[in-house]
């Protein structure tokens, strides 16, 4: 893979860059960021990073993470070169009233917008961090310990491991080559699965026990009493959709999460070739072909019905 | 990696192979042997794969398990050369009383017996797979699509998809060559873990709904009730006890079947350095640092206390 030749140049030519992720951010994004960030600065460059919500606690074993800002009120972004990551469209990052010098994007999803005055956008990466990591080599600068653990975490958050279909061997070389710079793989997926409070546990069994099966699709949901009763809030919920997808016969696993009295949060997470991207894009939505989003006004029984409707063309 | 050169010579100068692995077969015992008849078979010898278990289903997404035999009554073993696959020891293969014209051991874990002409055992390779695909590329023959699948596989259950600590870069490299030769990762990867059964996933929310956190221990149990309601069977709790050592101040997660009115099987799981194995033994049971198990005759709330007890010696 290549980044393009005029990323490359604009990168070493200029100055003064403000990296933006987007919200929920997850390892891709931010671990995406944190090594671009560090690789431009050893190149003597000034650089923001940028997320507007905070980084999860589960996420803040990556190293740099708490250079993340959330608030630009006391920045003069209009004088910034902006690079946009892992998204490709400036209200993803909640960043859509802001001015910037330029804009870069660097982004996998399937799901374009056509913003950026520089784009590289490649939706069969894995990851952003891969393009990441294939830049930062053409940058000429050195991987270092903390970039390779970084967007090994980002690699690793994007493929399941290694398990989803995006992982190909070039995957597997690129990981290879992270873990010569440094990485360790037991640290990430420790780090990435074994750290659950025990009150996001109590949460993911309150959502489990919402299980209805229905045409092949598995609903489970978490309302808004469940985090009070838990303790919990909205990013404890990160991969709840993942587990119901085990079941052979599942061919959706879909998550809701109430984010007002009639008003959720869906994520799908297919198996094999049924591609949910498409799907959440009908709901105005977005994401990979076996992990999108989207939000629903209405019922939560609406919004199971209106999903299995929607899915019953791609059945 | 080097297979030894007199192995790689004994291979090519003999023929009439008899290719036994472990008792209780998992993926890298199967997917090695069956690899390793496939790679001698291309140079026109005569194999035969044995093991004394049947593959359990769950496995039988391996290429070619079908030919595994599991009975030896019809059969002339004196003049096979036996090749032992991950144990090292013949009555972990269950084939004690057996003769052979001669015995080659090929193996990862600690060895413990001094058995075999032609030894080898590299007990830091992540999987006997491993050791088999230096072998087969020394041997000189082709790695097809089937025995590229048979060797990813040994290796992805061996690292947990690459999650356990022995994956090093060698090891994604050696993936990543095997995906090239015709491996998927996501047809393992499901094969492996999206294929449970509804029942068998009811059964895992009713378990998780017994939890309960005492002292650094996550106890959950399932009953003969709740068998009875789900329509599953002991079979169906493999790996139950995994899901809550996933939380971070869980240092032991315990989990009890029924097999009894008054009677569990226990299952501890452990991270780091706390050894269960130790525990299991002072029970009457065994298995290794992480992951053992043991029978109690007594109460649910008898078996819960005297694991506390046990335990607060290793806290």
């Amino acid at each position: 893979m290549i980044a393009p030749p005029e990323l490359v140049s604009f990168l070493r030519e200029n100055d003064n860059f403000f990296i933006a992720t987007h919200i929920s951010p997850e390892p891709d994004a931010l671990g995406s960021s944190l090594a671009l960030a560090m690789a431009l600065e050893s190149l003597g460059k000034k650089v923001t990073v940028y997320d507007r919500d905070i980084v999860p606690e589960f996420y803040r074993f990556l190293p740099k993470h708490e250079r993340f800002i959330h608030s630009t009120s006391r920045m003069q972004t209009s004088s910034c070169n902006l690079i946009l990551l892992d998204c490709n469209s400036p209200d993803r990052a909640g960043i859509e009233g802001m001015g910037f010098r330029s804009s870069t994007v660097i982004d996998h999803h399937e799901t374009e917008k056509d913003f950026g005055d520089i784009r590289w956008i490649v939706p069969n990466a894995a990851a952003t961090g891969v393009l990441i990591f294939y830049l930062i080599r053409q940058l000429g600068t050195v991987i270092t310990k903390d970039i390779a653990l970084n967007l090994y975490a980002a690699i690793a958050i994007d493929t399941g491991t290694f398990r989803y279909s995006n992982t190909t061997a070039e995957v597997l070389r690129v990981a290879a080559e992270l873990i010569d710079a440094g990485a360790t793989p037991s640290y990430v997926s420790n780090s990435l699965y074994d750290t659950w409070t025990e009150k996001r546990f109590a949460l993911l069994i309150a959502s489990l026990n919402t299980l209805e099966i229905q045409n092949g699709v598995a609903f489970t949901h978490v309302t808004q009493a469940m985090y009070r009763k838990t303790e919990t809030a909205p990013e404890d919920t990160e991969n709840f959709a993942n587990l119901p997808r085990t079941m052979k016969h599942v061919r959706v696993s879909a998550f809701f999460r109430q984010i007002g009295k009639a008003y959720w949060k869906a994520s799908l997470r297919s198996r094999d070739t049924l591609n949910v991207a498409e799907i959440a894009v009908s709901f105005g939505g977005g994401g990979h072909k076996n992990a999108a989003g989207y939000t629903f006004k209405g019922t939560l029984d609406a919004a199971k019905k209106s999903l299995l409707k929607s899915l019953r063309k791609s059945f």
